[in-house]
């Protein structure tokens, strides 16, 4: 199977960087986001909500914006500064994505790029300063969630969203892939540990989940703990569980609109040249789940659409170990 | 609702003790409860297996006898003293339990008495000490359990149950009543704990699950992730979750047998006079899961005969609110 | 050596109960006592503050009265019912011991006794009913102390403290001896782990420490990191660190008057009638300290006066290894 | 004050990689690093011991190496290619270090250089491939190091250790100085968290200490109880505590060497062009310690001399809040 070498474009992506949500009621989602996973709340003005990781530094990595129906307006990436972002133009002009200059509050020059696979993305390389709230320790809450990590995107073109970001310089850290060569899954990353961005085969572009870093396990425990003494029990929708690709402990919350967050623990750094991709079989069950129960069917279909675009169906995989089909084959 | 009020009887039954399980494979068994539960080894003779918590400075918590098919040989309870014993004769025999003095290697005076409701009981006040090994931390492993805490008994007579043990001086921490005030679970304890013994409604006697000690949700977590790395990962029946009743974090095990051992942290101390049983209504499905998912059906249904006791039917409640149809009612 | 044996009186103490503190500002200690240690307030009355553990359903385990000058007034032990105290007078009538009946607000039946070597202490079988916090996750704070668990003393008259208290029933299940079978300190308890009350050679009586418990590590740092963020940081006097006598993980901090506390993790249980006395030497210094540093020399001298209570001197022991010692005789 | 800005030079360095110690007894230094710290080892050949963090897929993070007397040999850092190596030959040279190509074993390319304060550096940009061992839970031991992060030199020239890392691609993101602009200490980083090498103002260069990082709280607590009760309880010389600048809760190991080790929990990502150094003023005591107690003595003093390399005195600064001082000056 031959994979795409990453490349070295003349400009630097360097992490994932927030996340842009419609959701129904904000006071529902500042609770879900404040209380249980623990973000703190950088502002709030008229109708939308600037959220940010306990270490975060920057303005905000979650906005959410009071809207009819729930969707997913745009994920954002950060370049390392701001001449990155004019040399990125001529690259997609070149890859044929649509781009442009935008106004968004509370970020510096921001430019608006559908990637090749239809995902909306937001680029930008400056946000206002805010003070990391890492150490103030009474007021952290739920799960102290600390950044934000990756995004997971489903689409029926995974080989071309991988040519895509190898081309926009992403490392390609794991991958899943059939007996048959065909590609599932791709964790492609810039900051140097599994993921940035995550793409699975599936009707897409939609939004999977995005993902906080958490450092210890009893914050997820934690975090679940505040779930259900706050209402949000019925919300955690897998684990606490093992992953088998990207070997972190996770837990799956669903939000008040449905949307899908992750917190996770640490996972291991990859920047060495001579570590290759890592494969992975899907038909390994140890690939979904090295102990307890494989995740329900709604996680593997149910997704965020985004706002605007339009899905497009996709040949289905084999139908995934779900925990419905576990149980019915149980013994 | 009418609860029987502890009695002071002659005698004094101070906690749960040990149990006594047997077994196909000792190796097998030996590498589950000393790698994922982290118990140690006190003794391997002939084709009995001696093991104990980390803290227990008692010869033995758990027996694991060879044999052709896996049951429940009997479950301990200890007395303070052998004195307590001998005035234990009178009891036993004016509530017509069949009660017989008994030798038993490692275990001091012992008496086999069957309970009201069949399950068959061993009774001794002393054995030999083996060191702590609360301290040996780099001999620590898995789930690091530290001491035996409890049984869960499944019987078609919890009300029996629920006076028999109460007239031998358990306290009734918490309790399960349908609107009708109809019994289907209680916890008993002796020890200053929320339980001993708890019995539920099903066809019975039968063991569901005894269950260790560990002070720490990491170490639930832990025990899970070294049962993956052993092979033992689909054993992890349930949780980690939170318990409603008891409030205590959990993780379900099946054994190599198919036998069940909870391993939890920990939980309040229950000894004022002024603490009333704590009712718990089944219809609130808060009592089975604050938060996630259901236990599967076979977590219900699926239990450990004891030795040559006939399982009696019971009338079958209200069907639970199982995992399975947890999942199938989803909207 | 010839220790006591616990004898069975007519009366039954079940535990470490509460203990009443005389402090300068109610506003500090409640800050430092809900945020750090993080107690519950049950009930603020005038100059009275009343508050209890996360898991405690009795109204309160410390209570703090405006003062000028920080005492100890008194330290509470509960007896399992009103006719366990009747049934005591005639006990502490025959050894000497002033007892009498006195009205304390929020406790049922209350006596007051000094105790043989003149502690001031006050036994009570009732207290008002108080929700259980244990399950309201999203209101836990700092070091989430779940309960009192036991008193430290000084006293020169450690041995006659012993003789005491194994007459009431006490269990010695921890001592320090020299060689010479000076007794240096005594673990005494009734509730089935290592401790409700403790002595120790010393100018006394003294209060040296009460001490919470609460059953994670995590909790431990999360106090301490608490206590930085909200300026209480200089008063983390020792630990967090190991204990070699009950092999707690512990820390001790100083409140705003001076008043030690202790937070402390799980330690094992101890009730069966084989469990002999452990005894520690105290020139074998793994029995200060398993690992890292010895505690300040302030640790072993500074400690509460009761409230009207004289102390009388002791010969010193020989110098422990303090932390000062310790530093200078470094290589 | 004027800090160096960050360069972009020709060559990408982008790691701490490994370092190299002399120690007096291999089987010594394998205990401890295996059993406290938890490293693993990927090969023992003749006199030289190779070890890696349990995330770490590279050869060695820590080489070990019989000697008659301990030092340090050199320190590794990682370039992203043998391009990248070859590219820094013109840097060194414009900057008067000496560089020159070496074979070492298990490594690629090798270059060593000596800084322009004096530190013997390694560079190599690859290294064989062993396994991660992230998910071999049952093999975890102790602290659960899981991989290199950072190493601190002490040096009487601190401003020219600043000028030459940045000059070398260094990013600075906390630093130590005076009200009067005096330098006392950089932290400088490449790959995107605090530190992977670290000056601070003393008689050098020395090596004050190497990090490994493991992510949980629980894991330092566990490696000072491993260390207590493998007879290593007396090298816990430092924590677990907190740190002020970085913000990360560490505890400081000697080992059998007298060689200082550093594990330490997780801190903040930085990454954006926006995060301005962070200064932070010695004579503020919450630099040293947010809470408990501050450094030994030796803790400041004692460092490991490289291997051949000349200790140069320093103007000694100020003395710090020592342990010493601290007690000394207590009311």
């Amino acid at each position: 199977m031959q994979l795409p070498v990453t490349a070295r474009p003349d400009f630097h992506i360097t992490r994932a960087s927030h996340v842009v949500l419609q959701v129904a009621d904000l006071d529902a989602s500042r609770e879900f986001y404040t209380q249980v996973l623990g973000l703190v709340v950088t502002a709030q003005e008229d109708d939308v909500l600037y959220l940010r990781g306990i270490e975060e530094a920057c303005h905000h990595s979650l906005v959410l914006r009071k809207a009819p129906a729930p969707s997913c307006a745009r994920i954002g990436l950060r370049m390392f500064s701001e001449d990155d972002l004019e040399a990125s133009l001529a690259f997609f002009s070149a890859h044929g994505c649509e781009a442009k200059w935008v106004d968004v509050a509370h970020q510096g020059k921001t430019l608006h790029v559908t990637d090749p696979v239809g995902v909306p993305l937001e680029f930008c390389a400056r946000m206002p300063v805010e003070p990391r709230m890492i150490t103030r320790f009474a007021e952290h809450r739920g799960g102290r969630a600390q950044r934000i990590d990756h995004y997971q995107i489903v689409t029926p073109h995974v080989p071309k969203a991988l040519e895509a970001y190898t081309a926009m310089g992403f490392g390609l850290s794991e991958y899943i892939a059939t007996a048959r060569d065909e590609l599932r899954g791709v964790f492609l990353q810039r900051k140097g540990n599994p993921h940035d961005i995550v793409f699975f085969h599936g009707p897409g572009p939609r939004l999977h989940h995005f993902a906080y870093f958490t450092p210890e396990g009893q914050d997820l425990l934690r975090a679940c703990d505040v779930a259900g003494a706050l209402g949000f029990g019925r919300g955690v929708e897998r684990g606490p569980g093992r992953h088998g690709p990207g070997h972190a402990m996770f837990v799956y919350f669903r939000d008040p609109d449905g949307h899908r967050v992750e917190l996770f623990n640490t996972h291991y750094q990859v920047m060495d040249i001579e570590n290759e991709p890592v494969r992975w079989d899907p038909a390994d069950t140890n690939v979904s789940f090295p102990w307890g129960l494989p995740a329900q069917r709604r996680w593997f279909e149910e997704t965020t659409a985004f706002e605007g675009v339009e899905t497009t169906m996709s040949d289905p995989p084999p139908a995934p170990l779900t925990l419905e089909r576990y149980l019915a084959e149980l013994p």
